[in-house]
This record gives C-alpha cells, sequence and structure tokens, in this order.
C-alpha cells in the first residue's frame, strides 16, 4: 500500500499542503486527510534569488493548485515545511543549509505562515521524508520508525509514535554522522571532513570515490571502459554495470550493503524502532532488479548476523515507496500534526 | 548539585520509593519530591530463591525504611523498579536477564506491585539510572540527556524532556551494542560475541582484555610485576598504575576514551541531547584523579574533532555524580512521573 493519487471528490477532507524545499526545486503538494495526493507541482528553488522570494513563489504555486482543484485556501487546514538542515525547528529559522548562502538564518516557517495565514509545521526534509512514509509509506503498518536516505548524502529520520525526533539543536537523525569505522585511517567524506563516517561509505559519490579508488588499484571491470568512453562514474554507473554481471561493481555494493547494515545495528540498538526504511535515490533499482533486491538482502543479514537477538528477529527492513513524493506528504503530514494538536 | 540526604522534616512529600534490582544486591531508598533520600538500604538478589521472594524482602525492606522513618505505606504515593535487561516494559515482565534464569518472563512490576499497594513505575535499571542523573544529578540542569554506563558492561539510557526513550522492544540506549569497529576482524565481546561493539573495548573486563593482550605481546609495563605476584589483571589495576606512571596503562585509557568519544559522536548524531554523562563504575577516579580528569578530556576531545559544529560546540559531556545511587533514584524519579501522569 502507497499514497495514492486520487481525484478530488474521493478526498477527504480536511486537506493539508506539504512543501519539500530542495538545492534545484521545491516540491509542492496538496494532500487530504488520509495522506492522498490530490495534486502535486514544483517550482524552481532559485537559490540565488533569495529564501523570501522562493516562499513567495511557494505560495503563488499553492494558490495555484488549490484553484485547478477547484478549492479555496479556506480548504487548507494547516501547512507543512520540510528543509534542508541545519535549522532552528523551535524558532522557524533554516540556519545553514548547504549550498544556500542567500538563505542562511532566514525565518523560513514565520514567512510561509504569513504568506498562506496558514499554521506553518516545521522539520528537517529528511524527517518529513520519513514521516511520510511513516503515515503512508512503508513504515504505515508500524508505530515507531527509523528511515535512511542514500543519496548525494546519507541523512535520516526517527518517528517514534508518531513524532519526529527533532533533537535539541534540530539534529537528530542524522545518520551520515555516525561512525562505521574508527580507525585512525579511515575514509573520509567526499567534502573532506567526516572521518569514517557512514556518509563517507554509503553516498552515491561516496560509493562512486571507493569505486574509482578500487580501479586506480588496477582492478578489472566493465566500469573502466566507460570512463574510457569519457563516461562519468556514478553510483547508477555502477547499478547499471552490476546488472550486467560486473564483479567489482558488485563487490562494491555488497560492501556498502555491510556498512549499512552496521549503522543500522548502531541505531537500532540505540533508539529500538520496529522498523528501518531505505529510501533516498541510491536503492540500486529497489525491488524491481537483482541488484536491488541482493542490496537489501545483505543489509538485512548483516543487522541479523550482529543485532541482539530481541531485535534481530522482530525489527523489519525494507525500501521506502514513495520515492520523491515522500517529502511534500510528509510535510503535509505534519503540518496535519500541528492542526490537529492546536484543535485539541 | 547532587542529591543530598535529608533528614524527615526537611522533606517534601510526596515520597517515592526507588527499587534497582542488580546481579548480587537489590537497592532500595525512600526519596522525596525533590529527588532528597530520606533513607536507603540493600537486600541479597539471592537469585537462586526465585524473582517473587526478592520482590517479598524487597517489599519488607521497604516497610522497614518506611518505619524507620516514621512513615505508613500511605505516605508513599509510588514506586518504582529497575531492573537488568532484556524485558517487556509494557507488560511489566523482566524477560532474559543475564545470569538470574530463575527470573525469566516474572511479571516483576505486577508482583511489586501487589505486594505493596502502590503503582509501580518499571524501567531498564540503566534507564533508571540515567533518569536519576537526568532529575537530580549530572544532568539536572539539561532537558534531554544521553548517558553511558561503563561498568561489567556498557549500558546506557536516553532520556528526552523527561521520558526514558525505552524503545519498541524495551532495548532501547543499549550502548554496548552499538558498533565502533566494522572491520571483519574486530576484538569480539569477552562473553565471545558482539564482534566490533563498543562493549568489546569499553567495559571493565574488555579494558582488561585488551591490556592483557598488549602484555602477552610483549610491551613492558609495572601491571607485569602485579600480574606476576598474582593479582588479576582489572581495570582498577590499569587505573592504579597510570596513576603511577605506567605508559601502557595510559595508552590503553586513552585508547578507550578515544572509542568511547566515537561511540558518543554517534548516538549525539542520532538522538541529539543537550548532555552526555558518563556514568558506571569504570571512571578512572573521576574528577578528583589525574587519570580521570585525563579519560575525560581525551573523550571530550574525540568528540570535538569528530562531530559536526552545530552539536560538538553546545554538547555537555561530564561524569555522572550520584554514582551507585542513580538507578534507586532514578527508579524512584519513574515512579513519581507515573504518580503525576495519573493525578492528571
Amino acid at each position: 500500500m502507497t499514497s495514492e493519487r486520487i481525484p478530488r471528490d474521493q478526498a477527504t477532507a480536511p486537506f493539508f499542503v506539504g512543501v519539500d524545499v530542495g538545492g534545484t526545486n521545491i516540491k509542492i503538494g496538496v494532500v487530504d486527510d488520509n495522506g492522498n495526493t490530490l495534486a502535486h507541482t514544483a517550482v524552481p528553488t532559485d537559490e540565488s534569488l533569495g529564501a523570501e522570494a522562493a516562499m513567495r513563489r511557494s505560495r503563488d504555486a499553492i494558490a495555484n493548485l488549490v484553484a485547478e482543484l477547484s478549492l479555496t485556501f479556506d480548504d487548507i487546514a494547516a501547512v507543512g515545511l520540510g528543509t534542508p538542515g541545519s535549522m532552528d525547528i523551535p524558532k522557524g529559522l533554516i540556519l545553514e543549509p548547504p549550498n544556500m548562502p542567500s538563505w542562511r538564518y532566514f525565518p523560513l516557517r514565520d514567512c510561509l505562515s504569513q504568506l498562506c495565514g496558514k499554521p506553518v509545521g516545521f522539520a528537517n526534509d529528511a524527517n518529513a521524508a520519513a514521516f511520510g512514509e511513516y503515515w503512508v509509506g512503508s513504515g504505515r503498518q508500524f508505530d515507531s520508525i527509523v528511515m535512511f536516505t542514500l543519496g548525494t548524502g546519507v541523512g535520516g529520520g526517527i518517528i517514534l509514535n508518531g513524532v519526529s525526533l527533532d533533537g535539541t539543536h534540530s539534529f537528530g537523525s542524522e545518520f551520515g554522522h555516525i561512525i562505521v569505522d574508527s580507525r585512525l585511517d579511515a575514509r573520509l567524506c567526499v567534502w573532506g571532513g567526516g572521518q569514517g563516517q557512514l556518509e563517507a561509505y554509503a553516498s552515491a559519490p561516496a560509493v562512486a570515490a571507493r569505486t574509482a579508488d578500487l580501479l586506480a588499484a588496477g582492478r578489472s571491470s566493465s566500469l573502466t571502459n566507460r570512463v574510457a568512453r569519457g563516461e562519468e562514474l556514478t553510483s547508477l554507473m555502477l547499478f547499471e554495470e552490476a546488472e550486467q554481471g560486473d564483479e567489482l561493481s558488485r563487490e562494491v555494493i555488497v560492501e556498502t550493503a555491510r556498512l549499512l547494515g552496521v549503522g543500522i545495528v548502531t541505531v537500532v540498538h540505540t533508539v529500538d524502532p520496529e522498523a528501518v526504511i531505505l529510501g533516498g535515490a541510491m536503492n540500486f533499482g529497489g525491488h524491481a532488479t537483482a541488484t536491488g533486491r541482493m542490496f537489501l538482502d545483505r543489509v538485512r543479514a548483516e543487522f541479523r548476523a550482529r543485532a541482539y537477538h530481541v531485535v534481530s528477529d522482530s525489527v523489519s527492513i525494507d525500501y521506502a515507496t514513495l520515492g520523491g513524493d515522500a517529502g511534500y506528504i510528509g510535510a503535509a503530514g505534519i503540518g496535519r500534526t500541528l492542526f490537529r494538536q492546536t484543535k485539541r
């Protein structure tokens, strides 16, 4: 079961808007009380024009969606907003988001709230995506989940009994920073720091960098031909060649699964959720491909081999199901939680 | 500031009883509404006589404490009970506590509740100790803390805004199981499993085992003389020799601090607390000795070097202050929380 696109006349009021800010685009969706999407769109982030302009564009896009659905702003009970960290959630501030210098220390939540005339729930983008999976995605049958997102970086979210674990400094569930290799000569993240952290091994650029090291060391692989043709070595290329039977590509994916499994053991023994969900763009095709299934099997096996039996027998590990929609759906869900708390 | 022993006439009603079950003794204290101890005692666990007999002994000891204080059972608002894991907190069961086979699957909470005629709050012993430090110990000025306990094993507790993070399987904050070394040939815990887990490096027996390996490899140390005299190599001996200037002892303690710092980085980036508290018997003398101060300095330095600046600048790391009283004080505090929730 996943969140569905449904027509207006099958939707359940009240309605919520989710806004998912990314470095390139801002995804926006109108979601009903059951987490189904009525309509969604995206506007360019245009970081250089500043945060307020982006919030105005978002407001206009929301107005258009609402009009297309023959709704008015009165039908929208609340808005949710997910943004890249770092942030101050209680104050509604975005602090120092990566690659968005003009947005620093902007009061994003209150700006959007004033523009829309609605209460705005505010969350880290990865926590918002985790909330989406918890509400209507891969985690819908569980009361508590942990989500790891593998993409340009490694992020995560923790949802316990419907509440996102944001942390004191709005810096909870930053799984890219957990350490899976404590050696003094452990790998650095591709940005040059983060020695031995999960992001140094399991982000898409880190997977490519680890593969490049093996190729440079003289390992043979079908990747070599493609790199020689001028293609950029990426985790997607690795996936494609693994599907074609390339041993080196498979080996890197297996080691990635092993280290992700190590990270999952650590996080599960810290927060003890019912389920772990693997999201983000780097899923090696997910359940639809042999490589994606192999990756998941290896993650599960590493977890089962290392976890204490009380949890190893009972914690579910599976892929996310909402894909790129998880962020705005989850943001809408966080807006819904705020609305229901206020109403009570 | 720490919890104080105060006379009856300076105490603030209502009163609570904390019961902290250990493998050898059961510590019991009467605590006032401010977390001050009025009186405390201990009874033998006598595991072989079974759990119900131990709860009856505990009830009798509580009755004696109450009488000594010229109180009656009516003056006790609630009881709190901390026990070694594993456990099922919602059901009030102790499941498979280590070295306590006759206690398995016993309904400990309800048994004590019936014997005392009081509501009983139930917690993992390490979470209870963390709650004690949070309430009136090293964490009293913070809203959220994480505690690592280093002793026979490595345990921990997470308290977020007054709530213990117990987890779905009552298996949250089991920091002994977090992985600090993912290598395929990483150390095993002294019980033979737990490869690369923090407990394989930072428990008292693990510290002794790591030292023994270095001595066996021919490293010179003043420890060698003591071991040759038939003394057992322990973390306490390591501490004593480090205080006397032994380089090898110091080296092992420094490496222990490094790996504990790695574990702290991981946990802080997962739950993002205000403070980290180091409890348990293995504290190398704490603030009172040069070795204890050096250990804490090294833990802090490792954390600061590896953590993201948002948290590295603001998370406090310090020793616990309640010592062996933390468990019963925290259990009493968890009983108090239960009482206040029920009253509302």
